[in-house]
């Protein structure tokens, strides 16, 4: 059986990305308590996979998560995307005129800001993570107490949901990727995320950009980093898609990238995930 | 006298911020618990202008930030970048021996991971903000509770630096945008934040950049952005720097972009900051 570490506990949104990812293949998750330490099992060996969030639609690129998969050189083998969704959880008996406290992940908290200013009474703690608030409402009977989460984390830890989809926006979706120190090869890949620098003359990235558009990739993001030690100097993390122009043409244009870039990675060659509206 | 409004209280990198800006003028500085509450204090003209974080070279962009800005038609007028460096503070009559907690806010305990893994005994508090807990360990006498924070911080609230500069990574930079309802006219601009869209036909951005290097504008920033209700659409920040061009060509290069984007917003037009290394 694979086993994947993911960042927080059982009922966490990484939990959650797991067994979208795995679907019905059976696995063993290892809770993390850090995207440091989430990596470090992966490079261990202690597990065989990670699962790590990457980019969030409203709040955008998580750098550091960048950052730890090029340090540790991990390979990206897999993506798959969540709609972010948040209810209130509760003590089954409890109701709307109980509650006192809401416990929640700072993000939540912003995300659900419309609901929460209904209850101006209601006293508001940043926590850690949300898993592990409804755990803890779960565990120690806290009355009284709420807390913002996923319906996953409702059934892990028995609570009712109190409220659903108490979110501000809809359309709030977390990326992550499944991680490996060897690249796997995907068959049918059709994605590849690249991390590349440009030198600062006019034009440099145009340039790239203009060779994917002729080998026909479709770029779906795009992003400039500052390079550490460099202030004037940026790499840039770009994921392409090809669509139907298939292998040959996708190794051409990886090609000819090398020769107008500082230094190219191919952090990994995945299968596209589609977001279902 | 005019006022800004900061995210936090006197003594956060906000107020650092503001007072690199504006160095010897007087201002008079609103303390505001959210980014949120920082933009409508402009807008509701409680205060002249707001002073706001909108990205960090290790954590990225604000994206939030970004759509309060476009949200409240909210004018960029200027720019700082302020080095994050962070210190241990505490009580005058403390040692490092007498400390037992470090409460902060978690970006700082992340950045000084290295420090503190050296002392493993110490509990590690996520709190909202730095300057805060500097405050309560001045009035409230906090004995053995450490806080990590700027040197204004500091000198604020009457606190001594145990030790220097304990951050892990010294290349660490935030950007800070000030902001207008009025788009003020400032001499002698040399920078410009677009926000803009393109349809996603192959190579439409690819086009935009070449538009961008033709007109010799140099790009200093450029980052997709989902958007909002539309998964396959995406938007860009992008920051352009005009060297010697000139004004003239600068709107020339503006003219021919708006023909090849959706929509073009122009977020402000401002001299750039040169960070001095």
């Amino acid at each position: 059986m694979k086993s994947i570490s993911i960042q927080g506990i059982k009922g966490s949104f990484h939990h959650e990305a797991v067994v979208k990812f795995f679907q019905n293949e059976k696995v063993e998750i290892l809770d993390s308590p850090t995207f440091k330490s989430l990596v470090t099992d992966v490079v261990s060996k202690k597990t065989d996979y990670g699962m790590m969030a990457i980019e969030n639609s409203i709040a955008g690129a998580i750098l550091p998560n960048y950052s730890l998969i090029t340090k540790y050189k991990l390979h990206i083998i897999g993506e798959i995307v969540l709609p972010i969704k948040h209810h209130l959880l509760v003590l089954p008996e409890e109701t709307i005129d109980t509650i006192t406290e809401v416990r929640t992940h700072p993000m939540a908290l912003l995300q659900c800001e419309n609901f929460l200013e209904k209850y101006p009474d209601w006293k508001l703690l940043a926590k850690d993570d949300t898993a592990t608030c409804a755990r803890n409402i779960h565990e120690k009977k806290l009355k009284g107490i709420a807390t913002i989460g996923s319906k996953l984390a409702a059934e892990m830890y028995h609570l009712k949901i109190l409220q659903e989809n108490i979110h501000d926006i809809s359309d709030n979706y977390t990326r992550f990727y499944l991680l490996s120190t060897t690249p796997e090869k995907i068959n049918n890949f059709n994605k590849a995320s690249l991390y590349f620098t440009t030198d600062h003359t006019m034009g440099s990235l145009a340039k790239v950009l203009n060779t994917l558009a002729k080998y026909k990739m479709n770029m779906t993001k795009i992003q400039s980093v500052p390079l550490s030690g460099s202030v004037f100097q940026y790499s840039f993390h770009v994921d392409i898609v090809s669509k139907e122009s298939g292998y040959d043409t996708y190794y051409e244009a990886l090609e000819e990238i090398k020769t107008q870039t500082g230094f190219l990675h191919v952090l990994g060659e995945y299968k596209e995930y589609k977001i279902e509206k």
